[in-house]
């Protein structure tokens, strides 16, 4: 039966290198420096520019959210994921895998569906690379659900098909219903938690109880979480208003972020120590549903909303995120088989509707003495007069459901194809464990080895 | 004696929920977007305004530097306190709690000190947020002094009134007073530092040397405590500029504290291997004292002090943190009975002294000559004439003095309330342990026990 | 023979207290300020500048770079070097020591042999410190192959000469060959590498092989390993991009980083998989090789070179460097007697030339159409008409031959002072070890000792 086979040896590298050799061959054929990257393209671009200074600061301010981003998504997603005992490597390595194969395939996927020029290609610069981080990020929730369970193999399979689904939804919200998602509660948040959600119920392992003992933090796996929690959270602001318009819009989504992340921290400590029963707080709380302000701010960021407003969403989203954790969860996993290995259903899905909801609701009450001459950046078709409030807000509501409605079937779809047992999946038996696909040291350095050998010597004579 | 039960588990979420709501009546009543954040405002804003692109990067200069020091708030201060072997968990996990209150609390606090507008509210933008982070920043600096022997429920009471107290410490020593502050040398570390010193002191703890073992490091939680240590190293020159004026003030800024950092690194090296019998370093130095040069950097770092001084200065600090360290904190301990965790009295309250000194010395020398017409971004009073360098530099004293003030009567105060035997206290034999608030994991992975068992079995014929 | 004696006690403080006094001295005499830091001269420039807004976003577009740098610097090479089981405190310590004066030593170095001004000083600002941080680079690169055999006295000793060596190559590749460097393929990477290299092999350690069994990894030094590793990664664009000319230059070089590193890290896997018999991932390889991509692409990533052809490097890399790992770092440790701890060859001394080579491929093949107004900035020579295409090509390959003279000849005479034996290195037997120059804490918390006695037991009775 070499369909199971687990063995890396040959599916990883020609996998790897087919997908590598499509994109290079891809970007040969369709990408090329955009006006903002190109030697002739910029000089031209600027001389058409009074103020050759505001076109140089774009690419800055772009920049400086790309790399906070880009912390995000590599540090902040990577080692987020780290807090299993015993599966550090998968979690912080296959994120570092299929995160480097997303971005690439991103970059053609969303060029091709929104950006094609007239020229037949795809022109990319800064702005192209925080979107393929963002797509990036979609992907990374969902591997969260999966996290432990699946083969490299499998997440770069999921990683093809959902970089491409998410490409087409992401166009249908933005481009087709007109909603709007700067920091992504539906395209991103809400599209990839449902994804994942679905992939892991297809996915349903019925023996996965025979690893349960490796689903657990250690005490130092959950510092190095931490390390990720901490960097997501920081970084929220930024996240949220990377693609904003410059200006207010991009100062009040960074400051939304920043008002409703702090609100949901308090939230999360009140909730966690509440529903223990000795009243001790839980580290999978404080290192996920913490940053459920983050997700809820991902639509209405930008909008009026208010830090006061700001703080409730926050509030409610550490709130909910925590109750899934201790009360949801154990549902979704008994009763709907839904395995859901980090919770994304609490951090991801239910802020992500919540954020969806918020926005559509912000949208629909904004008027012009509001916003106004910066309606135009946050609802331009509002200011154009082409559409009210209220229709702002359907298309919001609309969009939410695109975003569901994307993610269960798209889920379904990659859930089978994953099921193909040719990508060296792993048993039920050795599910949350590095060894399977990776080299391990010895279990501990010689010292402590021996140290605890001469102990148990020591020891011996008392208990002689 | 309910009053010494440590349960968090009616505490917690009373204290947390009712600031927290306290905080969103208030943000509702009191606060709106400044012009930077507003839609509308913005947008008439720059209209007054004949060159947009100025206007605009003025948030994105500031912007960058909150980013960098939100890393140092909740990274650096997070993970530098890490280096407990069993308090990792309320190291980053309380850190976090208290900075997310801090920095809600602080721009009410300092809104409410500093820039109540003519319509009664606070208007918030950019900079108040990274103020906002600096007033967190002297709070976690008092929570160094503290670690591992209060309650969550006491540090939140701890951050309500020191960040109260450091609103009219800083109004006064910024605004009546008339000293010049930018890295807080005296509002933040000096005040911070001593605030936390008194405080330990009054929460005096007779029978602490019950939890003695546990107050060290291991192998790893020095290495996760380097991690804080490194970003508040790295970002520090973005801190200290974070608020000075644009142009050569914040260029100086930064470059002042980089080479005074990395001259106190040498000096703290040199020390700790010094005042080692074996001439071993010690990573408490290391992960503390090497960080004094941006402490003392905090006053001085925006004047023309030149590298040479700075290099000097950073030179110093080190050299005194690491002695204090080896050989202040011991005294300190048994003779005047302050507990010192952190030893925030080495890294925080000398150099924060030594900065004060310097930015008095550097203050009173300065001239006309040396600054040209840069003279009144940093001495604005001394540019248009109105007092002498000397008295400038007699204002920088007066401010310590004040800062030193508020901090021992605010210390006083707040310790006193922390007695009170309500808010869930650890017991002096269960201190520097996460396991008294925290659900902890297993002790180790069931692999290794295992191994242990198997290795001990292999043992015993040897010995039998 | 107290020249074989270990101790630090004198020597460690000695040499750093005289290498500060020295570098104060020197910066006290020769640096001031430049415009962009001096208050009074910033002034004066600004006001011969139509545009005040250029020029200072001039200072935060290398800030935001400088601070990206620097994190490399310190977390990235800091943590990467954390993978050996016993020696993390010296990887990140040891780092952190001779960064430090490697940077104001460098600051003095790069000045005197690039800048000095008619007023016979060395004028400072924002650049410079991005290029002492640039000649740090090199300097950890080579520590990284000597890296836990030798004491800090002699890592201050190589720094000195090593830095002293790199600002005179680096000025004639860049000012007497004319080269284009701007991400230091060759300046930094391949100098740095075979500098190390050389110094390694004249430190040769026959009896190495008794530390052997502490060369290794643990789990958790992986993970830590990993925080450099994705640190170095995420930022690499910035790093490749710092001192590129703004607009698209800098654009460009980011773009063709990010893409080249994506590329670089599926090959990385690919390859990792693919050389080992059971199709295993090596961390090794993960935490190095995907980064060749960032080395490979220092030359060649301000120039037109397209994603596509960034990716088709990056993969070049990747793999030469995976297979590197697998088949040649042996070969050199027991044919060449190079000792190679991480690796160094082939992260940074393979990957540097393949970019020195794709930088000179490209120069060579550079047109006016392809470069149109933007030739200037990346090839100022070409644009002037003063040289053709075939002759950049040249220059570039003539900078690798001169980098790596620079490098073999100064390894050597600094290896061979190296091996004067009065600074404390440690004995064959004792490698890879911090309890040498560091004070450690037990091995491991007490209650952990504890439970494995009383697991020990537990268990007697069933083997009694």
């Amino acid at each position: 039966m070499t369909g199971y086979s687990t063995s890396m040896r040959i599916r990883l590298p020609v996998v790897c290198v087919v997908l590598e050799v499509i994109l290079i061959i891809l970007f040969g054929v369709l990408v090329k420096y955009d006006h903002e990257t190109d030697a002739k393209g910029w000089h031209k671009y600027i001389k058409n520019h009074n103020n050759k200074s505001q076109v140089e600061n774009d690419f800055y301010y772009r920049y400086a959210s790309f790399q906070d981003v880009h912390v995000m998504i590599f540090i902040g997603f990577g080692f987020l994921m780290t807090f299993l005992k015993r599966y550090g490597y998968g979690s912080v390595g296959f994120n570092f895998l299929i995160a480097s194969f997303s971005l690439q395939w991103a970059t053609l996927m969303q060029g091709f569906f929104h950006g094609m020029k007239e020229d037949g290609k795809i022109h990319i610069g800064v702005e192209s690379m925080i979107n393929a981080d963002f797509c990036t990020g979609a992907v990374l929730i969902s591997f969260g659900a999966v996290l432990g369970k699946t083969s490299p193999v499998q997440l770069l399979i999921m990683a093809v098909f959902e970089v491409t689904i998410f490409a087409i939804n992401e166009y249908v919200i933005l481009n087709v219903v007109g909603a709007k998602d700067a920091g992504g509660s539906m395209t991103i948040h809400t599209f990839g938690a449902y994804f994942g959600l679905v992939v892991t119920r297809i996915l349903y392992r019925p023996e996965l109880e025979k690893s349960k003992h490796k689903e657990g933090a250690v005490y130092h796996s959950d510092l190095f979480a931490m390390i990720g929690t901490i960097y997501l959270w920081m970084f929220w602001p930024s996240f949220n208003s990377a693609i904003t318009a410059h200006g207010d819009d991009q100062h009040r989504t960074a400051m939304n972020t920043y008002y409703s992340l702090a609100s949901c921290t308090l939230a999360t400590f009140a909730m966690s120590a509440l529903v223990n029963h000795e009243g001790k707080l839980d580290m999978v709380h404080i290192q996920n549903a913490a940053l459920a302000g983050g997700v809820a701010m991902g639509t209405a960021g930008e909008m009026m909303l208010t830090p006061f407003g700001s703080m409730i969403v926050g509030f409610l989203a550490g709130t909910i995120s925590t109750l899934g954790y201790k009360y949801l969860t154990p549902i979704l996993n008994s009763k709907l088989k839904v395995q859901d290995t980090c919770g994304i259903h609490n951090l991801h899905g239910m802020p992500g509707i919540l954020g969806a909801i918020v926005g559509a609701v912000t949208a629909a009450t904004a008027t012009a003495d509001i916003y106004g001459d910066g309606m135009e950046d946050v609802f331009p078709d509002m200011a154009a007069g082409d559409i009210s409030a209220s229709q702002q807000g359907i298309r919001q509501a609309v969009a939410l459901a695109v975003a569901m409605a994307f993610a269960l079937v798209g889920g379904v779809l990659v859930g089978f194809i994953l099921k193909i047992p040719i990508f060296g999946s792993p048993p039920d038996t050795i599910c949350f464990e590095d060894q399977i696909y990776w080299e391990l040291p010895e279990e501990e350095d010689d010292d402590h080895a021996e140290m605890t050998r001469v102990r148990t010597v020591e020891e011996k004579p008392l208990n002689a």
